[in-house]
């Protein structure tokens, strides 16, 4: 085991991250820095302060990077109308890069040799922030307790809690039938009670959404303004990145918007099922396509589509800070300059219905030519027979061929 | 203009096809075989034998082509999980390589030498129809009215009816609201009051699906059984492909599933709002993307993702009798084989909620391995360091580098 | 026929654009600009213009475009290692762009309604031009005197030039017995002899290289340094872009290096044989994957890859001016920014061999890493075994249940 | 460390692996059952079994598979036109799935629970392997000596060799200046003398081709023809997979074609330079591409060149039994059923030159429509407008819009 003299911890003051920390000072005898970040995941951070303190620490980061999170994190990942396997919107994969580039950029200032994050060696999350890590500082070292230490069951985990007098709550006793994550784009619920992909879970188990059955029987109708490709303002009022979304996800709560539950491809090899609320984001996703409809051409709009899987995945997998990620932004942040204008969309027990969309400076939508009434010539229909019959002629040949032959 | 003897119309029984029937005899001098077939539009397909009777036709084809079209053509294209820009489930473009082909099957029967269809010259029906007919018989003639003829107006097209004696019914004297398109996947409305995309439709457009708001208040569940990718069973019932599509119409209708509305980009080149409800296929695609989350190699699922955009857009360009849609369709249906199992799905007004899914003989989601508790040696959690490690080795190299010129 | 007031002519002062602008100035009656310009075709354009004065014309355009055409046109492509079907370096599809851009240009300058081309209407540079004519000025009118006159052989052009005093030289009685194209990256010949794709050409027809049999019996090595991907020194001279080509052709013709005979797909969809000498492209595209190799990051190069084929077509069916083609271009030159060294070719009888290649700044070759010698740490090989069993993880869970089940 | 009954060692019965076998007899007190292939190496295997009963060995596994390596394994390669990073012919990466395979099956007929390799932990033939023997058999136990072992430096291997009595070879003492693999497609060297990528290998590394220079001063014409995109003869005598390959090695070597030298990128994170003769992969690839210059439909064409680089990075990684490589090969194989004709080559000094193509059964270039002269209707000009038009008017709607906002 390499000497570390200090280490940057991602600290939320629960119990798992005080373990790590305790351990960390037990076995590797070193400083620890504390990191605590706001990213919207819904609890008051100021009372890791108090906690980190009590273990002696002296250098304790406390920071509300919500905005950051959504204006460089969250924004540029949907102007690529970003979906994991056809369904997941990248609630917790998003939130990691932010993470380990403040602990790269604390282990910076503080002068620390190593980082340390709480996520388990089958996940994602570990992946995630360590390829961030390394990609921002190759010779950082990492420490993830979960893939060193002999605590392999939570009984033995609150023993060691136990043993080195770390506060447990009622509840941890128990343990949460749920593992959570959460911040201001969803919460995430896996393992446990989900382990059976066949069963349907638990309506307690949602804590965002209300059951579409629960949602208001009214509609309300919502108006998103977006200036390339990002959304600055909600009814006519314009809002703050870290706003808009929370405010979003009020209204999709409300309406019992963006639940889903699904099986999905880990990078690290098996299949996990994973439930998510994203009210906020499902709404964006969708207001998102519709002002693209108007603004975007065909071909680029069409070129996005096909790329967006593989960037879906560069992100899912922990991709965030690489070159290839990087390259294909450009070219999503490139496309999305004319993406300027409003639509209206629809929200009712779960459902968000688009019914309305326009773009002063920059709609493509040209009434003149589309018009199924007359056109007076905008649009030429004799056109049609040359480029059908030039967009066929090389599957006419073949066919000529193929019949010579009796193919 | 080239001598013409005989040509085979797609022919509705409807005012517009009536006049084409008619304008074909006058200005072709030729004889006309009509070619009428059921794929579930939801009108009566026997009338227009009297009706091409009437016009003295001799050789007239009717047929129920409801479990040929499903089986052949709107199950393969869900097997990819198919969706045009991001939305469209492609209810119109899947029906016209069926109707095309048919058209020269029957043109090869019957001697005929030409082959017409009822689409404009704006639209992209022209070019699926088109394309259609030149793949499969590549010296067909082909008789484009609406490109042709000087019927520019719907009132001239009256007035030619009239002139000829061709029935106009009460509604056809105003015209639609809207252009109209059925088949046993979708109806679509295009068109008049839909030309500008600012506006909510009307709710009495709407004819396949009640409002969510007028849904049921009580959920219903489904039990949706796959072999090879394609539905076979629903609610343990198996059924044919034709009668599960109606079903899950039915039953997607009733709880208000399927709406859609939207802009496109026609392959013809110009943006179009169209409208489409889709109740079955909304279901469909969410269920097997479903079983598919279950069965499917991870990669081999997102290479599919990264295709399906390419072959939306063969698809809807008109493309299906191409070789490059077949070389991906032997591809996707390649993939299917052990796309196996069930998934039971919600419908609540308006939304399908997947609630459990199974596959007895070929799940890969493996508890043993996936379980949050101990696993008991399935998965080694130190293998995770040297994946991440190699996984991050070229961006580590490139830091350093960077590092060393304060890049 | 609409009213032309004025026309922008691409005039090569060769016999076609002669007839050209003569029959433009007799069947549309218009006013016509003669645009010449230098894009290293190897002809004197000075000529041109004496040449439009005898028309009578008044405003002539003779430009050299060369440095324009290289650095604007042929390096970005090359940037992208662009390959059109696995063999063809797009020397006709790069210059064209070029040429409709100062067209609509001069347009603009000149108040003309109208430009003008020679390309026939089976080839692709009428797509060529004519897309970007539009692209550029969407109201342009085009007139494609190939596409619209009478004059369908070459015996009756002759007879038109004749009837019209235009002078016709002796070897244009009989006609080239290639039709051949020519600028700064390579000349291209097409039709008459080569329409048998069976036979091999004849050693007459090739102008800029020398057979391999005839090349120097001694090798001769080249220097070639790059920056941001594009060439800026040869043998430790900087030299601008167009002197670059330039003098690559001239080495790569003196060794017999870049010709090509092959059979390609048109846009407007046949196939066509083609015969092609881009000597100095050939060494740049091997030169530019040799800095790449060293340079570039390895998903980033391999997602260049996977693009370029598209991008290529595009440049190919003439969508330079499209945004698609500019939003791949962002990422491509994106990626190029690191592309900073020198790479040594070693020129022999046709072959292009890489022998050396290196960068100050930028090289991600790792000599400590890559050693196959004792690398003291810089890579743990034990790292291997865990990254090779979590990307055999998923591939293991599916043979286990294929063997549970027997498949 | 888990207790080994019997292990199925690939034993080349070189150097190393004598060691390898040793030592698996020593640290695992296993049996040990030797798996010796003739893949055309160029090497007698033979004499591996005297050296293997040396060691005890009783059961010993020599096979000639040169037919079954071409056949099933280069030949499906090439049918995707494979290049790795735009040169590389993959000739190692294409030979480890069939060792693997045999391996595994030779465990199940033997009742081993174990397979060895002699690769090292630093490069791609341990990932391509072990991804092998994991798919192919989940549960097999992988030794990976050189991961495992402390004999990390050539002189430590000597001395273990000298201490167990392994016979050494006079040139085995110094080592060869190169690390080398061979087999009917390739040899490759890597290491030593070509750790800098700046400095030209020596001349005398090279062993299957001539220098350019040495080559004959008189070309050679070569006749391949090809059924399903497969060479099935040469200058007319059908021939055997393997031995058209050893033919065209043959031929490739006495005219100096196929030498490669670059720097890749491996799967496990660094980049390396690699030498590389691929005497008749060289001739095949260019023959391959003529073939389907004028067999394949355009867009089947495109399709399969941008799938490729995927391809052939899933070849080089390792993934040959993977179900994404077996997906894209069933697509591959559907394309090349009318892959049938011959291919003329000229071989001299290093150049591989087209010269002529054709197929009686299924060429699609149609003379009647690709001529420059008269095409007596075959293809009507006027078609192009209409194409060019349609296929402009999204640009043409674009640049009006931005005309009038003047962007």
């Amino acid at each position: 085991m390499n000497k570390i003299n200090k280490v940057v911890l991602a600290f939320s003051g629960g119990l798992d991250t005080s373990v790590i920390l305790k351990w960390l000072q037990d076995v590797y005898q070193c400083e620890v820095v504390t990191f605590t970040a706001d990213i919207g995941q819904g609890e008051e951070i100021e009372p890791a302060r108090a906690k980190a303190q009590g273990f002696g620490i002296k250098e304790i980061y406390i920071e509300d990077l919500r905005e950051e999170f959504v204006r460089e994190y969250v924004f540029p990942m949907f102007r690529a109308n970003t979906i994991y396997e056809g369904e997941y919107l990248l609630g917790t994969s998003i939130a990691r890069p932010l993470i380990a580039k403040r602990q790269i950029e604390i282990a910076q200032e503080t002068g620390a040799d190593a980082v340390s994050h709480g996520a388990t060696g089958k996940g994602n999350d570990q992946v995630r922030f360590e390829l961030g890590y390394y990609a921002l500082k190759p010779n950082i070292h990492v420490i993830a307790p979960w893939r060193e230490w002999d605590l392999t069951s939570r009984e033995k985990l609150l023993e060691y809690a136990k043993k080195h007098g770390i506060p447990i709550e009622m509840k941890q006793q128990t343990g949460s039938p749920y593992s959570m994550d959460a911040n201001l784009l969803h919460i995430s619920y896996e393992g446990r009670l989900l382990e059976d992909p066949a069963k349907e879970p638990e309506e307690s188990m949602w804590r965002w959404t209300v059951a579409p059955e629960k949602a208001p029987d009214e509609p309300e109708y919502l108006d998103i303004e977006f200036e390339r490709g990002d959304i600055v303002a909600l009814n006519q009022e314009r809002l703050s990145p870290a706003v808009v979304l929370a405010k979003l996800n009020q209204l999709g709560g409300k309406h019992g918007i963006g639940r889903l539950d699904l099986v999905e491809n880990r990078y690290v090899g098996m299949k996990s099922r994973g439930c998510y609320e994203t009210p906020g984001g499902t709404i964006m996703l969708r207001a998102h396509r519709a002002i693209e409809s108007i603004t975007l051409d065909r071909e680029v709009a069409h070129l996005k589509d096909e790329l967006m899987p593989r960037y879906a995945a560069l992100i899912y997998s922990g991709y965030w800070w690489s070159p290839e990620r990087k390259m294909l932004q450009t070219m999503i942040d490139e496309s999305q300059l004319n993406v300027n204008g409003w639509v209206r969309v629809k929200l009712y027990k779960g459902n968000v219905v688009v019914v309305g969309r326009d773009s002063k400076t920059d709609s493509l939508f040209d009434p003149a030519v589309a018009t199924f009434e007359d056109d007076r010539g905008a649009y030429n229909q004799a056109d049609a027979a040359g480029f059908i019959k030039l967009n066929a002629l090389r599957m006419r040949i073949a066919a000529q061929l193929r019949k010579s032959f009796k193919k």
